[in-house]
C-alpha cells in the first residue's frame, strides 16, 4: 500500500491525529521504567490504544538518537510493530547535498521502511530530488514551523513581496508532479494558515503545534473546513502520550485520541 | 580540550584540510570488502594516514545511518578512534523546535561526544540554541551550501536587498555571544565567498564543495588570505578517500593530503 493511500484511507474514516512517539524515558509512566526497553513497551502499547483511531504515527529521530544504538534499535522495532496500513513519518528533518540526501533517504525509506519523512528545504530541490524519486512515498516538507523563532528567516519578507515560506510553498507546488510532496505548517500561525490554505493546494498538510505549543485544534480544523479541504493531519505528541501516569494510562490514551476525533468531526459538521 | 582549542592548534600549524569520512562500500578498495567490518577498518586506517596532517574529520551520518544498527555502531567506533585533540564534526545538518533539538545535542554531543555540529538555520534561534548552550563545542551553521539548488532558497532576495543567505549569516553573528558558532560556506561560491568574507569575522568557516563539486582550492585559500583570516577548514572526502583502489592506497592518501597541506603552505606565503 502507498504512502499515499495510507493516508486516503484514514482521513476518508475522519481520523485526522497523527500520535508523535516522542517518547521519554523521563515521562513516561514509572511502572514501566524498570523493564528491559521501557520506550519499546511504552511506544507498542500506545499503538496498541490508538491505531484503531490515528491517521498517522510520527517517529521523532531525536529521541531515539539520543539513546544511541538502542535507540536505532528501538526506532526499528516500533516501525515494525506499527500496523502496515498506517502512515509513518519519519520526523527526521533532513536534507543535504543530493548524493548525502540519497543516502539519508535509502535509511528511512529502505533500512527503517517508513512511509514519509520530514524535511528541511534550505539547501533546494536537489536536497529533496533524492527522497522525491519514491514516488510511494511522502515527503512533507518544512514550510512555516510551530516555532516562535519561525520569525528569524521564514516570516522574512522577500523582494518580490513575498513571505519567504510562500517562496518556499510555491516551490514545493512545482516539485509535486508525482504527487508524493507534502507540507509542514505550525499550528500555532492561525493567521497565516487561513492566508496560505489555497497555495496548499491538493498537498497533504502536517500540522505540529496543538496543545503544549499553544495552536488550537478548533481552527485549524475550522480553517481546512472552509477551505474545503480534508488532507490535513495534526501532531499530537505530550498531548496523548503522558496525560496519565498510573497504570490505567492506556485506558485515558484511547478515550483521549477518541476526544480528538469527536472533536474534529462536530467541527466539521 | 574545547573544540575552539582543537580547530586553533590545528591552524596554527597551518592544517586546514577536513577529511570528510563519507565512506561508502562500493567505493573503498576491494581488498577490504570482505573485512568483517569493512567501513570501520577502512576508516581507521584512513584516520591513521591523515590524522598527523589534518584539520578535522568530518562525519556524514548519511553514510551511517544508511546502514542502520551497524552503521551507528561505526559511527561511534569511529569517532572513538580519532585522536583527541582533532575536532570531530557531525555532518548531521540537524535543526527542530527547541526541545527537540536539545535531544540531538545530546545525541551528538554527549552519546556520541562530537566536538561540532552542521545544522540548518531554517527554524531560527531556538532550533539551534540548544546546540549553542554547549559552550566548548562548534555549531557550523548553513550559510550558503555548494550545489547548485542553492540558489531556489539561499540566494533570494530580501525586500531589505540583502541575501537570504546574508541574512542568516548576520544572525549567526548575533548569537555568536560564546564564540562557538561557525559557518559552512561553500566553496563553489567563489565571488559570493569574496564579497562576504568580512561578515564572518572571528567565525570558523568550514568549505565543502571542493574536488568532484567543482570548488577550487586556490581560490579559497586566497581569497581568506587577502582577508587576512585563517579560520577556514576545507572539506575534502571523495578526493582524499578514493584516490586509490589498490593495497598501497594508504600511501596515496598521506601523499594527497600532504599535497593538499603543501599547495595551501605555498598559496599563503
Amino acid at each position: 500500500m502507498t504512502a499515499q493511500e495510507k493516508l486516503k484511507n484514514r482521513i476518508k474514516q475522519n481520523y485526522h491525529i497523527c500520535v508523535g512517539l516522542d517518547s521519554d524515558l523521563e515521562k513516561i509512566p514509572n511502572h514501566l521504567k524498570s523493564n528491559n526497553n521501557p520506550i519499546l513497551d511504552f511506544n507498542k502499547s500506545i499503538i496498541d490504544a490508538t491505531a484503531e483511531h490515528s491517521a498517522a504515527y510520527k517517529l521523532n529521530f531525536a529521541f531515539y538518537e539520543k539513546l544511541g544504538k538502542e535507540g536505532w534499535e528501538t526506532l526499528y522495532e516500533t516501525i515494525k510493530y506499527i500496523p502496515k496500513d498506517i502512515l509513518i513519518i519519519a520526523d527526521a528533518k533532513r536534507g543535504d547535498i543530493g548524493n548525502t540526501s540519497y543516502k539519508y533517504a535509502q535509511a528511512v525509506f529502505e533500512e527503517l521502511e517508513c512511509d514519509s519523512i520530514t524535511l528541511h528545504p534550505y539547501m533546494g530541490y536537489e536536497s529533496v530530488e533524492p527522497f522525491l524519486n519514491y514516488k510511494d512515498k511522502i515527503s512533507f516538507i518544512l514550510a512555516l514551523t510551530s516555532n516562535p523563532s519561525a520569525a528569524d528567516f521564514e516570516k522574512q519578507v522577500l523582494s518580490n513581496g513575498k513571505y519567504f515560506y510562500q517562496e518556499v510553498i510555491s516551490k514545493i507546488n512545482d516539485w509535486n508532479i508525482e504527487d508524493n510532496c507534502g507540507l509542514v505548517f505550525g499550528a500555532t500561525n492561525t493567521k497565516e494558515l487561513i492566508e496560505n490554505t489555497n497555495s496548499f493546494n491538493d498537498m497533504p498538510v502536517l500540522l505540529p503545534g496543538i496543545g503544549v505549543q499553544g495552536g488550537s485544534l478548533e481552527e485549524v480544523v475550522k480553517c481546512f473546513m472552509e477551505a474545503g479541504k480534508d488532507k490535513f493531519i495534526i501532531n499530537v505528541s505530550r498531548g496523548i502520550l503522558y496525560i496519565d501516569q498510573t497504570e490505567k494510562y492506556l485506558e485515558s490514551v484511547t478515550q483521549k485520541i477518541i476526544d480528538y476525533n469527536f472533536k474534529i468531526k462536530e467541527i466539521s459538521n
